[in-house]
Protein backbone atom coordinates (compact mmCIF):
# COMPACT_ATOMS: atom_id res chain seq x y z
CA UNK A 1 0.00 0.00 0.00
CA UNK A 2 1.68 3.06 -0.99
CA UNK A 3 -1.30 5.23 0.03
CA UNK A 4 -3.89 4.41 2.17
CA UNK A 5 -7.53 5.04 1.33
CA UNK A 6 -10.71 6.02 3.39
CA UNK A 7 -14.53 5.23 2.14
CA UNK A 8 -15.97 8.70 2.56
CA UNK A 9 -17.82 7.24 5.74
CA UNK A 10 -14.92 6.47 7.54
CA UNK A 11 -14.07 10.59 7.89
CA UNK A 12 -15.56 12.41 10.49
CA UNK A 13 -14.59 15.91 11.04
CA UNK A 14 -11.29 15.63 9.38
CA UNK A 15 -10.46 12.42 10.89
CA UNK A 16 -10.47 8.64 9.47
CA UNK A 17 -11.16 5.71 11.53
CA UNK A 18 -10.08 2.20 10.63
CA UNK A 19 -8.97 -0.95 11.03
CA UNK A 20 -8.74 -4.00 9.25
CA UNK A 21 -6.00 -4.85 7.02
CA UNK A 22 -5.00 -0.99 6.26
CA UNK A 23 -4.19 -0.65 10.08
CA UNK A 24 -2.66 -3.69 10.58
CA UNK A 25 -0.28 -1.99 7.37
CA UNK A 26 0.20 1.23 9.25
CA UNK A 27 1.58 -0.48 11.39
CA UNK A 28 3.06 -3.52 11.33
CA UNK A 29 5.05 -2.77 7.47
CA UNK A 30 4.78 1.40 7.93
CA UNK A 31 5.98 0.72 12.31
CA UNK A 32 3.00 3.56 12.65
CA UNK A 33 2.90 5.63 15.63
CA UNK A 34 0.86 8.71 16.78
CA UNK A 35 2.62 11.94 14.71
CA UNK A 36 3.56 9.89 11.48
CA UNK A 37 2.25 11.13 8.70
CA UNK A 38 1.32 9.11 5.54
CA UNK A 39 0.06 8.96 1.97
CA UNK A 40 -3.83 8.83 2.38
CA UNK A 41 -6.82 9.81 0.19
CA UNK A 42 -10.50 9.63 -0.17
CA UNK A 43 -11.94 6.65 -2.30
CA UNK A 44 -13.43 8.73 -5.55
CA UNK A 45 -11.86 11.44 -3.83
CA UNK A 46 -9.07 13.64 -3.31
CA UNK A 47 -5.62 12.85 -2.53
CA UNK A 48 -2.96 14.01 0.46
CA UNK A 49 -1.75 13.17 3.68
CA UNK A 50 -2.73 11.86 6.90
CA UNK A 51 -1.41 12.19 10.66
CA UNK A 52 -1.73 9.48 12.91
CA UNK A 53 -3.24 10.65 15.91
CA UNK A 54 -4.74 7.76 17.78
CA UNK A 55 -4.13 4.04 17.65
CA UNK A 56 -5.73 1.49 19.56
CA UNK A 57 -4.94 -2.21 20.21
CA UNK A 58 -8.13 -2.81 22.82
CA UNK A 59 -10.86 -4.27 20.18
CA UNK A 60 -11.44 -7.27 20.27
CA UNK A 61 -11.07 -7.10 16.18
CA UNK A 62 -7.78 -6.40 15.58
CA UNK A 63 -6.10 -2.36 16.36
CA UNK A 64 -7.44 0.68 14.90
CA UNK A 65 -5.99 4.24 13.66
CA UNK A 66 -6.80 7.48 13.64
CA UNK A 67 -5.88 9.68 11.17
CA UNK A 68 -6.14 13.44 10.91
CA UNK A 69 -6.74 13.77 6.92
CA UNK A 70 -5.38 16.77 5.06
CA UNK A 71 -6.64 16.27 0.96
CA UNK A 72 -6.10 18.94 -0.80
CA UNK A 73 -4.67 17.32 -4.22
CA UNK A 74 -6.24 15.66 -7.37
CA UNK A 75 -5.89 12.24 -7.80
CA UNK A 76 -4.03 10.50 -11.12
CA UNK A 77 -7.13 10.36 -13.34
CA UNK A 78 -7.54 7.43 -15.44
CA UNK A 79 -6.16 7.29 -19.18
CA UNK A 80 -7.80 4.03 -20.70
CA UNK A 81 -11.31 2.17 -21.00
CA UNK A 82 -11.04 -1.26 -21.20
CA UNK A 83 -13.73 -3.87 -23.27
CA UNK A 84 -12.47 -7.43 -21.69
CA UNK A 85 -14.26 -10.78 -22.38
CA UNK A 86 -13.09 -12.13 -19.44
CA UNK A 87 -10.86 -14.81 -18.52
CA UNK A 88 -11.61 -17.22 -15.44
CA UNK A 89 -12.45 -15.70 -12.39
CA UNK A 90 -9.63 -17.00 -10.40
CA UNK A 91 -7.30 -14.95 -12.94
CA UNK A 92 -9.64 -11.94 -13.32
CA UNK A 93 -9.45 -11.47 -9.42
CA UNK A 94 -5.62 -11.16 -9.98
CA UNK A 95 -6.29 -9.09 -12.84
CA UNK A 96 -8.52 -6.76 -11.33
CA UNK A 97 -6.28 -4.70 -8.71
CA UNK A 98 -3.39 -4.61 -11.54
CA UNK A 99 -6.29 -2.57 -14.03
CA UNK A 100 -7.11 -0.19 -11.63
CA UNK A 101 -3.26 0.12 -10.44
CA UNK A 102 -2.38 0.71 -14.22
CA UNK A 103 -5.43 3.41 -14.66
CA UNK A 104 -8.08 2.31 -16.24
CA UNK A 105 -11.01 4.08 -15.97
CA UNK A 106 -13.73 1.74 -17.03
CA UNK A 107 -14.30 -1.84 -17.54
CA UNK A 108 -16.45 -3.14 -19.43
CA UNK A 109 -16.67 -7.35 -19.12
CA UNK A 110 -18.25 -8.66 -22.05
CA UNK A 111 -19.98 -12.24 -23.48
CA UNK A 112 -17.42 -13.40 -26.40
CA UNK A 113 -18.48 -16.80 -27.65
CA UNK A 114 -15.43 -17.93 -26.22
CA UNK A 115 -15.96 -17.18 -22.89
CA UNK A 116 -16.99 -19.63 -20.20
CA UNK A 117 -20.48 -19.39 -19.57
CA UNK A 118 -20.14 -20.30 -15.99
CA UNK A 119 -18.22 -17.40 -15.59
CA UNK A 120 -21.18 -15.02 -15.58
CA UNK A 121 -22.27 -17.10 -12.25
CA UNK A 122 -18.83 -15.75 -10.46
CA UNK A 123 -18.88 -14.25 -6.65
CA UNK A 124 -16.61 -11.97 -8.08
CA UNK A 125 -18.81 -10.09 -10.03
CA UNK A 126 -20.37 -8.69 -6.69
CA UNK A 127 -19.59 -5.39 -6.08
CA UNK A 128 -18.89 -6.12 -2.62
CA UNK A 129 -16.28 -8.87 -4.16
CA UNK A 130 -14.56 -7.00 -7.01
CA UNK A 131 -14.44 -3.50 -5.35
CA UNK A 132 -12.22 -4.05 -2.46
CA UNK A 133 -9.61 -5.50 -5.10
CA UNK A 134 -9.77 -2.42 -7.20
CA UNK A 135 -9.24 -0.17 -4.06
CA UNK A 136 -6.06 -2.65 -3.94
CA UNK A 137 -4.70 -1.50 -7.26
CA UNK A 138 -5.24 2.00 -6.15
CA UNK A 139 -3.98 1.99 -2.55
CA UNK A 140 -0.70 0.36 -4.60
CA UNK A 141 -0.45 2.83 -7.41
CA UNK A 142 -1.22 5.73 -5.65
CA UNK A 143 -4.59 7.26 -7.19
CA UNK A 144 -7.78 7.04 -6.12
CA UNK A 145 -10.35 7.35 -9.10
CA UNK A 146 -12.08 4.26 -8.59
CA UNK A 147 -12.77 2.46 -12.13
CA UNK A 148 -16.19 1.33 -13.28
CA UNK A 149 -17.31 -2.42 -13.95
CA UNK A 150 -19.95 -3.38 -15.74
CA UNK A 151 -20.93 -6.62 -17.35
CA UNK A 152 -22.83 -7.14 -21.06
CA UNK A 153 -23.10 -10.80 -21.78
CA UNK A 154 -24.67 -10.15 -24.68
CA UNK A 155 -21.65 -9.12 -26.82
CA UNK A 156 -23.07 -7.87 -29.60
CA UNK A 157 -25.61 -5.80 -28.87
CA UNK A 158 -23.46 -3.98 -26.17
CA UNK A 159 -21.03 -3.15 -29.30
CA UNK A 160 -23.39 -2.24 -32.14
CA UNK A 161 -25.72 -0.07 -29.69
CA UNK A 162 -24.36 0.84 -26.81
CA UNK A 163 -20.53 1.47 -27.25
CA UNK A 164 -20.70 4.53 -28.98
CA UNK A 165 -22.49 6.13 -26.53
CA UNK A 166 -20.05 4.84 -23.13
CA UNK A 167 -17.01 5.50 -25.19
CA UNK A 168 -17.23 8.29 -27.35
CA UNK A 169 -13.10 8.24 -27.78
CA UNK A 170 -12.46 7.31 -31.53
CA UNK A 171 -8.87 5.68 -30.11
CA UNK A 172 -10.04 2.40 -30.51
CA UNK A 173 -7.97 -0.84 -30.45
CA UNK A 174 -8.15 -4.37 -31.06
CA UNK A 175 -5.86 -6.72 -29.80
CA UNK A 176 -5.74 -9.50 -32.40
CA UNK A 177 -3.04 -11.78 -33.19
CA UNK A 178 -3.11 -11.01 -36.90
CA UNK A 179 -2.66 -7.52 -36.62
CA UNK A 180 -0.63 -4.32 -37.30
CA UNK A 181 2.49 -4.75 -34.80
CA UNK A 182 4.54 -2.45 -32.89
CA UNK A 183 4.94 1.20 -32.55
CA UNK A 184 3.12 2.20 -35.97
CA UNK A 185 -0.23 0.71 -34.12
CA UNK A 186 0.59 1.97 -31.28
CA UNK A 187 -0.83 5.46 -31.81
CA UNK A 188 -4.01 4.39 -33.89
CA UNK A 189 -5.61 7.33 -35.58
CA UNK A 190 -8.60 8.83 -33.50
CA UNK A 191 -8.57 11.02 -30.83
CA UNK A 192 -9.47 10.87 -26.95
CA UNK A 193 -9.01 7.81 -24.24
CA UNK A 194 -7.92 4.95 -25.86
CA UNK A 195 -9.97 2.02 -25.50
CA UNK A 196 -8.74 -1.13 -25.78
CA UNK A 197 -10.71 -4.23 -26.78
CA UNK A 198 -8.96 -7.58 -25.33
CA UNK A 199 -10.98 -10.94 -26.22
CA UNK A 200 -11.18 -14.28 -24.75
CA UNK A 201 -8.60 -17.21 -23.87
CA UNK A 202 -9.20 -18.81 -27.24
CA UNK A 203 -9.35 -15.39 -29.13
CA UNK A 204 -12.17 -13.05 -30.51
CA UNK A 205 -14.52 -14.99 -33.16
CA UNK A 206 -13.68 -13.41 -36.80
CA UNK A 207 -17.61 -11.99 -36.68
CA UNK A 208 -16.22 -10.35 -33.10
CA UNK A 209 -13.42 -8.82 -34.98
CA UNK A 210 -15.32 -7.86 -37.93
CA UNK A 211 -17.92 -6.26 -36.03
CA UNK A 212 -15.28 -4.28 -33.58
CA UNK A 213 -13.21 -3.22 -36.94
CA UNK A 214 -17.16 -2.02 -38.28
CA UNK A 215 -16.91 0.43 -35.16
CA UNK A 216 -13.11 1.84 -35.86
CA UNK A 217 -11.36 -0.23 -33.68
CA UNK A 218 -8.04 -1.27 -35.26
CA UNK A 219 -5.99 -4.19 -34.97
CA UNK A 220 -3.06 -4.32 -32.53
CA UNK A 221 -0.91 -7.49 -32.38
CA UNK A 222 2.07 -7.89 -29.47
CA UNK A 223 4.32 -10.07 -31.81
CA UNK A 224 3.89 -14.01 -32.20
CA UNK A 225 3.65 -15.51 -28.76
CA UNK A 226 0.45 -15.90 -27.24
CA UNK A 227 0.15 -14.40 -24.08
CA UNK A 228 -2.53 -15.53 -21.34
CA UNK A 229 -5.31 -12.94 -20.96
CA UNK A 230 -4.51 -11.06 -18.31
CA UNK A 231 -0.50 -10.93 -19.20
CA UNK A 232 -1.71 -9.89 -22.70
CA UNK A 233 -4.14 -6.64 -20.95
CA UNK A 234 -0.96 -5.93 -19.22
CA UNK A 235 1.88 -5.64 -21.86
CA UNK A 236 -1.29 -3.79 -24.26
CA UNK A 237 -1.89 -1.18 -21.63
CA UNK A 238 1.66 -0.51 -21.23
CA UNK A 239 2.41 -0.36 -24.71
CA UNK A 240 -0.15 1.88 -25.32
CA UNK A 241 1.60 4.46 -22.90
CA UNK A 242 1.06 4.37 -19.16
CA UNK A 243 0.44 7.64 -17.71
CA UNK B 1 -1.61 -24.67 -23.82
CA UNK B 2 -0.83 -23.73 -27.56
CA UNK B 3 2.09 -26.29 -27.94
CA UNK B 4 2.69 -29.15 -26.32
CA UNK B 5 6.39 -29.69 -25.20
CA UNK B 6 8.31 -32.96 -24.58
CA UNK B 7 11.47 -33.15 -22.62
CA UNK B 8 14.01 -34.91 -24.74
CA UNK B 9 13.42 -38.30 -22.51
CA UNK B 10 10.08 -38.63 -23.56
CA UNK B 11 10.50 -38.71 -26.89
CA UNK B 12 11.74 -42.22 -28.45
CA UNK B 13 11.84 -43.04 -32.24
CA UNK B 14 10.13 -40.07 -33.20
CA UNK B 15 7.19 -40.48 -30.35
CA UNK B 16 6.61 -39.20 -27.37
CA UNK B 17 4.71 -40.89 -24.44
CA UNK B 18 3.22 -38.70 -22.16
CA UNK B 19 0.96 -38.19 -19.76
CA UNK B 20 -0.72 -35.87 -16.65
CA UNK B 21 -1.30 -32.26 -17.45
CA UNK B 22 -1.00 -32.43 -20.93
CA UNK B 23 -2.35 -35.38 -21.47
CA UNK B 24 -5.91 -34.51 -19.72
CA UNK B 25 -5.36 -31.08 -21.71
CA UNK B 26 -4.67 -32.73 -24.93
CA UNK B 27 -7.98 -34.99 -24.28
CA UNK B 28 -10.36 -32.35 -22.37
CA UNK B 29 -9.68 -29.53 -24.01
CA UNK B 30 -8.52 -30.01 -27.22
CA UNK B 31 -11.05 -33.08 -27.57
CA UNK B 32 -7.74 -35.42 -28.83
CA UNK B 33 -8.29 -38.40 -31.05
CA UNK B 34 -6.35 -40.75 -32.94
CA UNK B 35 -5.13 -38.77 -36.40
CA UNK B 36 -5.30 -35.66 -34.94
CA UNK B 37 -1.87 -32.96 -35.34
CA UNK B 38 -1.21 -30.51 -32.50
CA UNK B 39 1.49 -28.50 -32.44
CA UNK B 40 4.26 -29.67 -30.32
CA UNK B 41 7.91 -29.16 -29.49
CA UNK B 42 10.73 -30.16 -27.74
CA UNK B 43 11.89 -28.16 -24.44
CA UNK B 44 15.42 -26.69 -25.59
CA UNK B 45 14.76 -28.07 -29.04
CA UNK B 46 12.96 -27.48 -32.29
CA UNK B 47 9.11 -26.98 -32.85
CA UNK B 48 6.72 -28.80 -35.19
CA UNK B 49 3.57 -30.74 -35.35
CA UNK B 50 2.50 -34.42 -33.67
CA UNK B 51 -0.07 -36.70 -34.71
CA UNK B 52 -1.73 -38.65 -31.93
CA UNK B 53 -0.99 -41.98 -32.71
CA UNK B 54 -2.09 -43.67 -29.53
CA UNK B 55 -4.44 -42.72 -26.28
CA UNK B 56 -4.47 -44.96 -22.99
CA UNK B 57 -6.60 -44.53 -20.57
CA UNK B 58 -5.96 -48.00 -18.54
CA UNK B 59 -3.53 -47.24 -16.20
CA UNK B 60 -4.16 -46.13 -12.96
CA UNK B 61 -2.74 -42.62 -13.01
CA UNK B 62 -4.71 -40.89 -15.47
CA UNK B 63 -4.72 -41.08 -19.43
CA UNK B 64 -1.74 -41.74 -21.53
CA UNK B 65 -0.95 -40.23 -24.87
CA UNK B 66 0.96 -40.93 -27.79
CA UNK B 67 2.03 -38.92 -30.27
CA UNK B 68 4.23 -39.02 -33.71
CA UNK B 69 6.39 -35.80 -33.67
CA UNK B 70 7.92 -33.84 -36.75
CA UNK B 71 9.95 -31.08 -34.98
CA UNK B 72 11.87 -29.24 -38.07
CA UNK B 73 11.21 -25.68 -36.89
CA UNK B 74 13.54 -23.65 -35.12
CA UNK B 75 11.50 -22.10 -32.10
CA UNK B 76 10.96 -18.28 -31.31
CA UNK B 77 14.11 -16.84 -29.81
CA UNK B 78 14.23 -15.34 -26.19
CA UNK B 79 14.85 -11.48 -27.35
CA UNK B 80 15.63 -9.72 -23.38
CA UNK B 81 17.08 -10.81 -20.56
CA UNK B 82 16.64 -9.29 -17.00
CA UNK B 83 17.84 -8.99 -13.29
CA UNK B 84 15.38 -8.73 -11.13
CA UNK B 85 15.19 -8.50 -7.18
CA UNK B 86 12.26 -10.80 -6.39
CA UNK B 87 9.22 -10.05 -4.75
CA UNK B 88 7.77 -13.06 -2.75
CA UNK B 89 7.75 -16.15 -3.65
CA UNK B 90 3.44 -16.28 -4.13
CA UNK B 91 4.33 -13.66 -6.37
CA UNK B 92 7.46 -14.51 -8.28
CA UNK B 93 5.48 -18.22 -8.55
CA UNK B 94 3.43 -16.47 -11.09
CA UNK B 95 5.51 -14.36 -12.61
CA UNK B 96 7.62 -16.50 -14.07
CA UNK B 97 5.48 -18.90 -16.12
CA UNK B 98 4.78 -15.25 -17.56
CA UNK B 99 8.62 -14.03 -18.30
CA UNK B 100 9.06 -17.27 -20.05
CA UNK B 101 5.80 -16.89 -22.30
CA UNK B 102 6.74 -13.31 -22.91
CA UNK B 103 10.35 -14.36 -24.28
CA UNK B 104 13.05 -13.84 -21.61
CA UNK B 105 16.13 -15.29 -21.95
CA UNK B 106 18.07 -15.47 -18.40
CA UNK B 107 16.23 -14.01 -15.17
CA UNK B 108 19.18 -13.59 -12.55
CA UNK B 109 17.42 -13.08 -9.21
CA UNK B 110 19.62 -10.57 -7.20
CA UNK B 111 19.87 -9.86 -3.42
CA UNK B 112 18.99 -5.87 -3.60
CA UNK B 113 18.86 -4.70 0.07
CA UNK B 114 14.88 -4.34 0.13
CA UNK B 115 14.58 -8.14 -0.75
CA UNK B 116 13.03 -9.97 2.16
CA UNK B 117 16.00 -12.13 3.65
CA UNK B 118 13.93 -15.52 3.79
CA UNK B 119 13.30 -15.12 0.15
CA UNK B 120 16.29 -17.25 -0.52
CA UNK B 121 15.23 -20.33 1.20
CA UNK B 122 11.92 -20.42 -1.17
CA UNK B 123 11.15 -23.66 -2.08
CA UNK B 124 10.25 -22.34 -5.67
CA UNK B 125 14.53 -21.80 -5.83
CA UNK B 126 14.82 -25.92 -6.56
CA UNK B 127 14.66 -26.57 -10.48
CA UNK B 128 11.77 -28.95 -9.87
CA UNK B 129 9.76 -26.23 -8.47
CA UNK B 130 10.33 -23.52 -10.78
CA UNK B 131 11.09 -25.56 -14.14
CA UNK B 132 7.83 -26.37 -14.46
CA UNK B 133 6.56 -22.97 -14.21
CA UNK B 134 8.73 -21.86 -16.91
CA UNK B 135 7.88 -25.24 -19.04
CA UNK B 136 4.19 -24.07 -18.78
CA UNK B 137 4.89 -20.48 -19.88
CA UNK B 138 6.42 -21.56 -23.17
CA UNK B 139 3.46 -24.09 -23.87
CA UNK B 140 1.68 -21.18 -23.39
CA UNK B 141 3.03 -18.60 -25.70
CA UNK B 142 4.48 -21.24 -28.53
CA UNK B 143 8.23 -21.26 -28.35
CA UNK B 144 10.86 -23.79 -26.48
CA UNK B 145 13.54 -22.20 -25.55
CA UNK B 146 13.75 -22.81 -21.44
CA UNK B 147 14.72 -19.45 -19.80
CA UNK B 148 17.90 -19.85 -17.22
CA UNK B 149 17.29 -18.51 -13.97
CA UNK B 150 20.02 -18.22 -11.45
CA UNK B 151 20.52 -16.11 -7.87
CA UNK B 152 22.84 -14.23 -6.64
CA UNK B 153 22.40 -12.79 -3.46
CA UNK B 154 25.05 -10.70 -3.66
CA UNK B 155 24.12 -7.90 -5.62
CA UNK B 156 27.09 -5.78 -5.38
CA UNK B 157 29.61 -8.49 -6.50
CA UNK B 158 27.51 -9.47 -8.60
CA UNK B 159 27.10 -6.33 -10.72
CA UNK B 160 30.29 -5.55 -10.01
CA UNK B 161 32.55 -8.66 -11.46
CA UNK B 162 30.19 -10.84 -12.93
CA UNK B 163 27.16 -8.73 -14.57
CA UNK B 164 29.77 -7.68 -17.74
CA UNK B 165 30.48 -11.09 -18.57
CA UNK B 166 27.19 -12.75 -18.25
CA UNK B 167 25.27 -10.18 -20.17
CA UNK B 168 28.14 -8.77 -23.33
CA UNK B 169 24.79 -6.34 -23.79
CA UNK B 170 25.43 -2.52 -23.72
CA UNK B 171 21.31 -1.43 -24.23
CA UNK B 172 20.91 -1.82 -20.03
CA UNK B 173 17.77 -0.37 -18.77
CA UNK B 174 17.02 -0.05 -14.86
CA UNK B 175 13.28 0.44 -14.23
CA UNK B 176 13.06 3.27 -11.71
CA UNK B 177 10.33 5.96 -10.46
CA UNK B 178 12.75 8.83 -10.92
CA UNK B 179 13.84 8.82 -14.17
CA UNK B 180 13.18 9.42 -17.97
CA UNK B 181 9.35 8.29 -19.20
CA UNK B 182 8.14 7.11 -22.43
CA UNK B 183 9.94 6.28 -25.84
CA UNK B 184 13.07 8.15 -25.91
CA UNK B 185 13.80 6.15 -23.19
CA UNK B 186 12.65 2.75 -24.27
CA UNK B 187 15.39 2.58 -27.01
CA UNK B 188 18.27 3.33 -24.88
CA UNK B 189 21.83 3.74 -26.48
CA UNK B 190 23.79 0.66 -26.90
CA UNK B 191 23.35 -2.45 -28.98
CA UNK B 192 22.17 -6.22 -28.26
CA UNK B 193 19.27 -7.92 -26.32
CA UNK B 194 18.29 -5.36 -24.06
CA UNK B 195 18.51 -6.51 -20.54
CA UNK B 196 16.22 -4.95 -17.75
CA UNK B 197 16.90 -4.36 -14.36
CA UNK B 198 13.73 -4.13 -11.96
CA UNK B 199 14.15 -3.64 -8.30
CA UNK B 200 12.24 -4.61 -5.27
CA UNK B 201 8.84 -3.72 -3.93
CA UNK B 202 10.45 -1.08 -1.77
CA UNK B 203 12.56 0.53 -4.35
CA UNK B 204 16.47 0.04 -5.10
CA UNK B 205 18.44 1.94 -2.73
CA UNK B 206 20.33 5.08 -4.24
CA UNK B 207 23.73 2.93 -4.16
CA UNK B 208 21.89 0.46 -5.83
CA UNK B 209 20.80 2.43 -8.42
CA UNK B 210 24.15 4.80 -8.57
CA UNK B 211 25.95 0.62 -9.07
CA UNK B 212 24.02 -0.05 -12.00
CA UNK B 213 24.23 3.37 -13.88
CA UNK B 214 28.25 3.02 -13.26
CA UNK B 215 27.64 -0.31 -15.38
CA UNK B 216 26.14 1.94 -18.09
CA UNK B 217 22.31 1.10 -17.39
CA UNK B 218 20.06 4.02 -18.06
CA UNK B 219 16.90 5.17 -15.94
CA UNK B 220 13.57 4.02 -17.18
CA UNK B 221 9.96 5.16 -15.69
CA UNK B 222 6.91 4.06 -16.26
CA UNK B 223 5.27 7.23 -14.65
CA UNK B 224 4.01 8.19 -11.87
CA UNK B 225 1.92 5.23 -10.87
CA UNK B 226 3.57 2.67 -8.65
CA UNK B 227 2.87 -0.75 -9.66
CA UNK B 228 3.70 -3.73 -8.11
CA UNK B 229 6.79 -5.54 -9.20
CA UNK B 230 5.20 -8.33 -11.22
CA UNK B 231 2.80 -5.88 -13.32
CA UNK B 232 6.07 -3.56 -13.42
CA UNK B 233 8.12 -6.33 -14.99
CA UNK B 234 5.50 -7.34 -17.53
CA UNK B 235 4.99 -3.60 -18.70
CA UNK B 236 8.44 -2.86 -18.47
CA UNK B 237 9.33 -5.64 -21.20
CA UNK B 238 5.86 -5.03 -23.05
CA UNK B 239 7.27 -1.21 -23.46
CA UNK B 240 10.58 -2.45 -24.28
CA UNK B 241 9.29 -4.26 -27.46
CA UNK B 242 8.01 -7.88 -27.45
CA UNK B 243 9.24 -9.70 -30.09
Amino acid sequence: MNRILFERGEIEGGVATFGGARAEHVLGVLHGEVGQVLKTGEVGGRVGTGEIVGISRDGGEGPTVRVKVCHDQESLRPWIDLVLAPPRPRVMKRLLPQLAAMGVGRIVLVGAKKVEKDFWGATLLKEENYRPLLVDGLMQSGASILPVLETRRNFRRFVADELDGLFPSTRRIVAHPYGAEGAGAAAPVGAGTPLLAVGPEGGWTDDEVGLLESKGFGRYSLGPRILRTDTATIALIARLGLT
